[in-house]
């Protein structure tokens, strides 16, 4: 059996599920100089990242009795749709170990992990990184540098454990978001999944009017729809499992543009809608090109310890260690 | 007084308005080889091209003078919303020159040139090409390279002016497609200004929620919003005028996000609209990555030439001379 608190000296992880997510992370960290294996049920991947020289296996039970016995860090990188059956496993194999996630929700992953009685071991992560492509042919081990990690940050959160799962994330070369589980699945509702929606309907317009539109379509297309590419199993996986957090911000959506048909049928004018939207993409590309400030003077584990990293973190600083 | 039918002995064009479009062409057309010169009202963008080695000038009455002493190819890339100044000028003062325009919306320019008594020298034109900057600065001799440019092909059409118009698009690298004003309009309503509105209402939803949302901003943020960054008076100047199109496509997105949004209430399911917009997307890219067919077969003047090319441009094709 495997005990967080000595991880201090022990860096493997245990990667459970190889696609685009996964296993980006298992070649990100044992690029970084840690020890990782990982577990995939298909067998095609499996030998795909063995060919790589990527330590690999398809059986769970065997990977996850490695894992408490070498102590790892266990990262759950499949998709949510199969969290339920990886979780008998770790609590069967592996309860003792320290236990994260890469899933895009965290309210429904909490609850499943709470259902298993593993919340003691628990932080929830989210890497704010991916792209179109899936699967291990798609792994880049560069996929998380500079990139937005999010580390769940409750007020029950185990110091030892969220120091690890922040560890991991800048080992491989992102900035750690500390953030509330509710908070985060709002966040990434808004600047996430809605963007998914908003491509897919674009495209489907567009689209809508057959080949001779589609041969106009040139930037504002082009990118306005990109997302819309990504396999729709992976769409539905995060966003059916958003969704309380999903219909808030997709109202609000629906509303303005809505406001927007409105002043553009009543007034013949768009001013309203295109000022927000100029507005916030300004912010949003200030925040992006520069430089995040520091979360600072936070030592982990003092008193009040999570309430000022989310405090730091909703001014949009980042944690760097 | 210039006649477009001595065109073929003659390549010069004249750029009314010297922004990122107008700019840019002059710059492409003198490095293709072909004589020209431009207006711009503000003397700091004429400064500018002047030092850039390019004849331009703020004097309009001037400009036009010499466009028809010259017999050039009128070209107008001024802003929508000064179109009706600019062709009392052209009216004026060389009311025999071969016409054309790179503004984004094609009824009212038909609407304003037919009020001016300008529709038989004039055949509409529509590059498919930008960026989020504008101004002199932004522009680009290589915009055009591999871009569509829309070419008006009514039935009324000037087959003369036509070519004209069609030989500077394929003369700068792009490929022609020939389409009714009114598709044109609608199919940019559906491709690129209602791109410009999911965009928009996406980024102030994602920047309603704050520096800690934007902060796990990634990839379909970024990409989604890109053209809200659009300087407003610009969008506003393209959006608007294509009113009746927008409005169409516009409440046809608000339906489909509102049946997404009962889906997704109702039944916890996002299938349809993913799907629905992953066709789509799969669609575009396809067509985006080939080489797209030529039309063939058609002689510029001969009986039915303008149907016959609205017939092939509907199936994706494009002119290529």
């Amino acid at each position: 059996m495997c005990h967080a608190d000595a991880m201090s000296a022990n860096d493997s992880i245990c990667v459970l599920g190889l696609g685009l997510i996964g296993g980006s992370l298992l070649r990100a960290a044992v690029t970084a100089g840690r020890a990782g294996f990982g577990y995939n049920r298909s067998g095609g991947t499996v030998a795909a990242a063995r060919a790589a020289g990527y330590d690999a296996d398809s059986d769970l039970s065997a990977v996850l009795t490695r894992a408490a016995s070498e102590n790892s860090l266990i990262v759950i990188a499949t998709p949510v749709t199969a969290l339920d059956s990886i979780l008998d496993a770790v609590a069967r194999y592996a309860p003792g170990c320290a236990l994260t996630d890469v899933i895009s929700v965290k309210t429904v992953v909490n609850q499943a992990i709470s259902a298993h009685g593993l919340s003691g071991r628990y932080v929830g992560g989210h890497p704010m990184a991916g792209t179109a492509e899936s699967g291990w042919t798609a792994t880049d081990p560069k996929l998380f540098t500079d990139a937005i990690w999010a580390v769940t940050t409750d007020d029950d959160a185990d110091p030892a454990v969220w120091q690890m799962i922040s560890a991991l994330a800048l080992d491989v070369g992102s900035m750690v978001v500390p953030i509330a589980t509710d908070d985060h699945d709002r966040a990434v509702a808004a600047i996430s999944h809605l963007p998914h929606l908003t491509a897919a309907v674009t495209a489907a317009v567009g689209g809508g009017e057959g080949a001779l539109a589609l041969r106009l379509a040139a930037g504002s297309f082009r990118d306005g729809t990109r997302v819309a590419g990504t396999p729709v199993p992976l769409q539905r996986a995060m966003l059916e499992s958003n969704r309380p957090a999903l219909l808030t911000v997709l109202s609000d959506t629906i509303d303005r543009l809505t406001r927007a048909r409105d002043d553009l049928r009543d007034a013949g004018s768009v001013q309203v809608v295109t000022d927000e939207g100029h507005r916030a993409r300004r912010r949003y590309e200030t925040m992006a090109t520069g430089e995040p400030d520091p979360i600072v003077g936070v030592e982990i584990g003092a008193p009040g310890w999570t309430g000022d990293l989310r405090h730091q973190a909703h001014l949009g600083r980042v944690w760097r260690g």
